[in-house]
């Protein structure tokens, strides 16, 4: 039985629901009576209902198939519960359940050894222990309160549960959208290679996010990860590298965190590129889901006043980009159009100079496209209001669109910078915030990859540009 | 006369105040009459008033005396104006005023070497041309909307306009507050500086920020820039670093950007550390505002799941911090007070770990400090949801209320990294950004540095450990 069809179960119980709202117990049974499309069964021998659902006393109660299983009891109970799964022929248990190899104490590896011994002996696979499971948005299976409903093409692997739901809401909120996410713990039954494989054979999966904490095996990992990145972009977080991360992720899913060299090599040899923060493993999907495949780096830059031009232009440079001046040509045209200021703007464009004049950025993108010099168009967003905000957010929407047509037309890769705010409640409420967040939303929309700041845009394109230069080597 | 007097004016002449809401005349009128603080005097030869507020035709027929003028009209008439001013003995003008050497036309740089030399004679001080002027809140001389009302201790020095609006719009949300900020343009007459010079001595400053494209004098530049470090935290970003960069500041305020190896050494010379982005620039201003005066570098972490912590603990000893573990004496306690996981806390501390047991973050920090392992505190929140949002809130909002009673007992460094989320309206309405907006708030009240993201805290964080350790030696 494939992964894929592991993940995709008919039919789910939750082993150790309740209805106390601080428990995962009470959560998982949550996500499942409001989303999960399949049969739900709710296991708990202490109460008859939760959350309006009829409850099953034990697994031998359940009147149809199980699938899938959850487990959200206490580790001392794994071991009985197997052979009921295995009476009940279930596929795959989804271990919630932790306190095992991760203590760092010998009991704790002990029980996780036997667990792993027995359901293998029952021919039972298994997620965790010590882990979130599987989100897969397509059935309605799901591990946290306000995931998207939605399916979508991102993958993810993802050895912490809390960095997967960070990366789930972030990515959210950046236009993200998932095939499924796998948050696997210990990794003691299936582990990254095994993930990675399945997600470079998903069709629905563009694009896959790694966050990795140890390898279980290296070679095995090494192939999983070579493989999956000539199909597809991937890109890898690894966690636990210095003295005190190592210690950390010990503690944490009982990894071998490995030295940093180690690490590095292994991903030159895949040809993959790890990123160092969880910002930057948002970015770089981001970059890979919504541009289209390209590896020029002559760069044009619109946008902002002269300061934010010039930081730009620097950041886009040190990056590994070029942005060539304006050619020729498209000074004649701009002496017809643009009288006052033809000579005297460059790439990157100070759009406050042309605040007089009838050239939007919209037509300056066309008129620099035409000339075929440029491979990248930026798009900087002034937040600043040197006019009354009312009227600088219809003027920023409006230069937003011409964006969006400019890439509609030219299918181009474009990049959007606009800064978002530092969310403080009192502040949300002035129109500043809520313009940025609507031109935001534009974008998001169209898919144009949207970034808080240069530096962030800059980095991702790069690695975009690098992965299909490549590729097409 | 110096500059303090001269950003303090009692009275204030606009010259090109405007009804058309899309001119900066009318911006600047706004902002005068809605903040301004002194005698205001409206100059505009067509209409009787603006805003409610009447006009004078000319300068002569302003009834009292002018300190401060803000030149609003086009570039050709500055000449003829230069006399008026003198005659009503204006101290200083700001021009707004722009299209002059930043043209890189030669009509352009003529004129403003022209206006130079006249003012020079006619013994008056300008700002410019091309640029925003001075914010000086004490007084209500203001150039933005939504510029923060209260003054505070960070002084700004601004080539770029924009920038400055950004850094004061950007700053004020994370809590920051202004003695003053300048924006300065060509600075043909008032120079970067003459302005470091004057917030070296201003006694409001405790901070200075710089952002600068081009060095008038190097040599003057460079013993301004030291002296002004010995006194107090200056942080520099400059503009117009690449080939394109270096274009870009030559057609925004017509300088000269010099090589990056020459500005390194400037920068090293001084003893002063530069940021790239205006984000670092930023945070590293937070950073000084609210961290108190420390040189260790031993860090206790705590707070958010085990990838969060283990991410974290590779960033922070990344950028050059050490996390010790836990004493053996900590340990010791925490047997009796959470025997369950005594052995299996770490430093970094993974607060999931610690859900069922009764310490609390706050006493977690109090138990690191009292053993004197530890120079600085992280707090990493957990902006996800593992139980229902609104208690998840509460929750929150009380380990944050804990952390702050934490740094008032102990008074040691406590930096707190909480993301900032992505603004983007539709989500807005979701209960996490408000909670997110909730904590951020406390900390910045209780003037606790707060961050995005570990890898902007751990620089910023270590920088104020590298300035003061260079001033102790």
């Amino acid at each position: 039985m494939t992964l894929h069809e592991l993940f995709h179960p008919r039919s789910v119980a939750l082993v150790g629901a309740s209805a106390n709202p601080l428990s995962g117990g009470y959560a998982y049974a949550t996500h499942l009576v409001e989303d999960f499309q399949g049969e739900l069964y709710l296991i708990n021998p202490n109460v008859d209902e939760i959350l309006g659902k009829k409850t099953y006393p034990s697994l031998s109660a359940v009147p149809g198939p199980i699938d899938y299983l959850i487990s959200s009891i206490a580790a001392d109970k794994i071991l009985p519960l197997l052979p009921d799964c295995a009476k009940k022929k279930v596929r795959i248990i989804h271990f919630f359940t932790a306190r095992m190899s991760e203590t760092g104490r010998s009991e704790g590896k002990q029980l996780e050894q036997e667990i792993t011994r027995r359901a293998k002996e029952l021919e039972i696979r298994f997620l965790g222990p010590n882990c979130m499971g599987v989100y897969n948005p397509r059935v309605g299976l799901t591990y946290g309160y306000w995931f998207p409903p939605e399916s979508g093409w991102v993958g993810g692997i993802f050895q912490s549960g809390g960095a997967s739901t960070d990366f789930i809401h972030y990515g959210a909120l950046r236009g993200l959208r998932f095939s499924q996410v796998v948050s696997y713990g210990n990794g003691a039954d299936i582990d990254e290679s095994d993930l990675l494989e399945h997600f470079a054979a998903d069709p629905e999966t563009r694009v896959i996010a790694i966050y990795i904490e140890g390898v279980k095996d290296g070679r095995k990992f090494i192939r999983a990860l070579a493989r999956a990145a000539r199909s597809k972009p991937v890109v890898v977080l690894k966690g636990g590298k210095g003295v005190a991360g190592t210690r950390s992720v010990l503690s944490h899913t009982a990894s071998m965190a490995g030295r940093e060299e180690i690490w590095r090599s292994v991903l030159r040899q895949a040809k993959v590129s790890g990123v160092e923060t969880l910002g930057e493993l948002l970015d770089q999907v981001l970059a890979f889901s919504f541009l289209p495949e390209f590896t020029g780096r002559r760069t044009a830059i619109a946008g902002g006043g002269g300061g934010k031009s010039a930081l730009s232009a620097d950041i886009w440079e040190a990056a590994g980009f070029e942005l060539p001046d304006l050619p020729p040509e498209m000074r004649e045209k701009l002496k017809e159009t643009a009288s006052g200021v033809w000579d005297w703007i460059k790439n990157p464009v100070d759009l406050s100079i042309l605040q007089d004049s009838p050239v939007l950025p919209e037509q300056l993108f066309g008129m620099m496209d035409e000339n075929r010099v440029f491979d990248v168009f930026v798009f900087n967003l002034t937040e600043d209001d040197p006019i009354p905000g009312e009227m600088w957010r219809l003027w920023a929407g409006e230069q937003a669109d011409g964006v969006i047509r400019f890439r509609d037309q030219s299918k181009k890769p474009v990049v959007a910078v606009i800064a978002t705010g530092e969310v403080s409640e009192a502040e949300m409420k002035e129109w500043r915030w809520g313009m940025i967040g609507e031109v935001r939303k534009r974008f998001i929309n169209a898919r144009i990859p949207v970034f808080s700041s240069p530096e962030r845009a800059a980095r991702s394109a790069f690695q975009v540009s690098e992965y299909y230069r490549r590729r097409s080597t």
